[in-house]
């Protein structure tokens, strides 16, 4: 069975009580449980991470490389934007790695455009909601898959 | 059933027979395949269209609206970084739209990470070969789903 | 009696099916009679052509160029803001040329604001809907009658 | 009988004896004549007004406002390229604005191709000499027209 | 009474230690102080918090919403210029909020001057050293006042 | 008893009559009558000053330097984004500047986040109402005391 | 014998109709027979093709992909500065491939000196008038001979 | 006797009261009397004159056009970065007219090494305190000089 | 003997672990080792941290400065081209700052070239694998030393 | 008999010595002999002269001003990209001249593709190797002959 | 009696041979004959010198340093616009150095307007062909005056 | 024994003679008699050399490419901004080459801390003075080690 990390970054625990326009109005805890629901159907164990500190968003990717996890899904929040320190730790791992973002980031402010992580992962998929994440998971089980 | 047209831009006729590294080796009509076989697994009728012809694919896309199609998918190739007349004919439709892009435009050239495209789509989609089509093909059908 | 040519670009074969705060409820067809009639009014010919195609856009203005047609109204449409091939044909005329657009495109998206055209015609007209296309062919038979 | 307000900016009462080849030999008065005849044909009172001082052209604008005039053209001369006080007189006024150039301001030098003033205004005109006043007052006429 | 904020971010604990010609000899305990009892007389109490970690400030403002206080006075220090994070996290509030800065940041290097949190902020306030904080505590206060 | 100066820019006489939205629906009168309230509470006679000519506005300036008035509140309105000869102006008082905005100017058009004043001030204030100019009354007799 | 394409863009068919200045008074006719002579000279038959239709430059190309052709000598005409739809269908060809240009494109307008193409080509060639594409043919079957 | 026309722009009436750094300590009157003093000397009448109002100044170089003045040195002062109106009425006039500043704008901040008069002018010369007047006043009469 | 301070960035604890190209295969503790006994040999004591949270960084400059070390040598990894809140720390500091990097910074993405700290350094040392941190130690005691 | 003169740039003396995917195999002297070969079959006598000097480059091109050579064809090497000494030394030339690079300098780093010196010449010719300088020579003895 | 050195960079020995509408028909030696001239006539012993070596003009700048001229008249030619060693060379200058232009800068090509010197010099003189020197000789030696 | 060759460029020749904040006031020879005993205490014969044309640095690096240098220590001095040549001179070089720099250039103007050179060497060293060259010594001997 295949080990996939989800990683939610900074503010997304906030979800449901934010602006439900750009980000829906499901908690975090229900996306999580969908992903891993999702996960089962496709032979994957689904393991899901939020925290507001860069810090231990490194770490944690860090951790994931160490244990040779089989892919990662991100959602980092506005770190996107601007955390080289996440795309040096998402630079690290091996595995296949899915930018995923709830809103349609190039149709917002310009500099939500921008995404410091997406030179160093797999593919990107933005615009779908809650859906962008289990779209994201069944994306890196395909990249993650032998060919 | 649902209607989904899914659009192939200029040169995705070349597909097979281009680099590889980029593009992967599947032919067009193998991707077309495919997405119409998971097209009726998802309940979906999918028809595919190319062109290489930005007039032929603006009113591909003007005949979708007035056929009111329930969602599209659109690869618009090197169009996607300049043609602002796909983007205008895009934007005239109410049903929602997936771009998608097998390579990650993000991780290449400069100038294929901007896309006139995304500022009217419902989501994006890149980096993952053909997956990226059936990726859409998936996102298209829950974003046109009733709420 | 003058010949006028009056081009219509991209896209605008949907008008009245498009977005109409910036583009009217009038279809092409009725804004081609207004054009005709006021023609008459004013002694002139007008002729009305609408193309998808660059190509054919091109070709239809190297026509007027070996024609002589009197004087030239285009709404270039989306190509407007990229297609330097339109503006090399249009430089080929030597007859008085008006660029017309029904929205004010100064006052939308800043790629809008910027016409690769307006470097090589007469004048240009823009934000009056329909009646930016009447007032054009005012301004072009001025421009193309004699002092 | 409609009430438009013509105003003329820095410079302007040059015409006639600045460089002919933007500006045409026409004096102001002159214009303002022809100005004035067209809004007798078409119903309307055409009031003209010259100034060199930016602060008496926002007064007049703000008079203008208090009186309700039905629209108003206007030539702001060198300010189009960065007096935002007109800007934010103009845009105070809630009827019609068309803003005029005699010169086609976008095949000049590169910083006449900016106007601050595009976006506030209804639509602007430019290029066609002194007609660009007279199609002006067509355009301001027509959008101040009850629909 | 009303419920205040006030924020201190990264490296103002340093305060009264760091270049006083920027930031005066005061101390932030000072500065608190100072807060609370203008507080007291304006009839609202004054919490201070200071953190030196991205994260803490993000999960501080996150509980601010859910306690909801009644107004935010915040010195995001070098977080200004970059943390879109702490941006977002401002966002989620509806109390108003102050930006200040002791400071006048337009007139430093040039990347002091731009804010990623003043297009989020309700206004904000600058180069009065410590007085930027009491000003912004007033300031604060009347735009949570009711009408 | 100190003495103060209010200066208010082009266009601020048009104060209830503009957009309410980001100006208020005070006019002038009652903002100047708040001021001098303000300032007699906290010990200084208030004198407010408008004028639409930037001529006047630097002259009102200078002899504001003559008259070594205490200190100065200055809403520029536009001429903030492009008057350097208010900017000189200003930079040849030596009493403190206090420039304020009625507005959050950092959270509109681009190019309203831009002031040529603010490197010579010494400090800003946005985003409050009318009631930026009472808190820029405090501010500059706060910077205006003896230490 | 080897094989060479020679493939002109838009508005190319309008040589000799078109401002001398930059594109000599030569028809296209006269340019393809000239090169056809050079050809025989040099032991190559060279086939000419000129279209005003991106779509079938690139289809044209496509087949000279499959036709294996030994070598392309290509004036983009404007497509030269933004077509990446034929940049991309060059990119498909291993056989060398020359970019020409009657006029000298860095020499002119600022736009006309940046080549989408110049990045995937084999070498650049303008300046020369007509001459251009015979030095492009004795470039391009240098270029494809073998070692 | 030769007719020269010295213009001072905006704050210059405040020489020897602002930063003598920058300024000097003379006061206007006393560059006045020098430059007198040299025309004599040089056999050219001068005249000199001074406003704040950038409206007065252009209807002062208009009426050195229809005196037909001999030559014109000016320091426009900030007006000279941003005011297209005074350089639109330096560009009627066909006298020679020489630019100078008193401090060298190409050593301080940045904005004020770009005038907008300098591509109207016959030359320009900065730098050398009010011997900058003194040697434009030598410069324009060998410009105004018959060959 | 003289106290130095070597501080190690986010994902530096992952070095040996990382794409060895650029960081070498050592791991962090046999470069601290490598660090001690060169400052053993050139009489200082080396203390070494390393942590992945931008505030502990912080943190532990603030420590620094109070307890007055002689010397910092600072390899901020992915922070260097982002955190303004390590430039204004170290800023703090009033002893000799020593910027490190294992890679050539400029040889590399064009981001990495730029440095948010380098404004406020003595020096900086890049390209030469863990090198970079001795010459780094040498430099920082020989601008600790007394002249 | 036409006079021809080639010039090599800086560190063109290394050929044969440098980066072979650059510059080829060949020496400079095999370049030159092939070169004078060529003239001789196209009856021409070619002179060639190489330097790493710029004021002996500009002192070269000065001289064949004055001797009045038929034509110039010029390698600059790196000054191409910032010698406008050179460019200036060019423009004085009345005979054509052609620029010639080895490698295709719009497909390398993007300040090689920027040339100061190709809008003062002829023709450019790039990315052939040594067969550059060969089309060179034909393309600037074409130039040079009479009608 | 005074020592000023005049100082001519690139290409200014061909004054006379080169275009005239820039430069005029004098020759160097004629304008050096007239500073002669005017330097006896105000007391000065005026040295010329030309080199068209960057080098040969860095060290003449030198022993002007160390032969304690009293000033420098210099026309870097084309070097203004980008040798940075010039500069370095001129900014060792104590005595003061007067930059001049015998052709408006401001006023032709883009980078033509850009002087790297321009910021380490006492001031610049430009526009006036030949007389620019002998302004800047005047210029020269009333900064070198003592006051 | 290795051979380390030190290079010195424009300017450096008056090091003791020029600025001493950014420049110490050591000589030249004082630092190459430095570097000669670093090396013999390292086990390596230096060579010195300064030059202040750019035609000789690029020789005596070509000569250095001929003789095998174990590696090479520059300071380009103003080169490092702008000079391609000596960039690609260096480049030619198969051993390592380390840039110093006395100042720290990214702390200065800047165009100051863009230098051409670095994206080609090895590492770079700046800030510490003389003993920039003392530390780059011992960089390019480490670099230039058998590992």
């Amino acid at each position: 069975m295949k080990k996939i990390l989800v990683l939610h970054g900074v503010n997304l625990d906030m979800l449901g009580e934010r602006d439900p326009d750009h980000y829906g109005s499901e908690t975090l805890a229900e996306i999580d449980a969908r992903l891993r629901a999702l996960g089962l159907e496709l032979g994957a164990e689904v393991e899901c991470f939020q925290t507001n500190s860069e810090g231990e968003m490194c770490e944690r990717i860090h951790r994931a490389h160490r244990d040779r996890v089989d892919g990662v899904v991100i959602n980092a929040g506005a770190w996107t934007h601007y955390s080289i320190a996440i795309r040096d730790a998402v630079e690290i791992l091996v595995a296949p790695v899915v930018e995923v973002h709830m809103s349609n980031i190039h149709a917002r402010e310009e500099f939500r455009g921008r995404s410091v992580l997406s030179g160093v992962v797999t593919g990107q998929i933005c615009g779908f909601g809650s859906d962008s994440y289990l779209l994201g998971l069944r994306a890196v089980l395909k990249a993650a898959a032998p060919a």
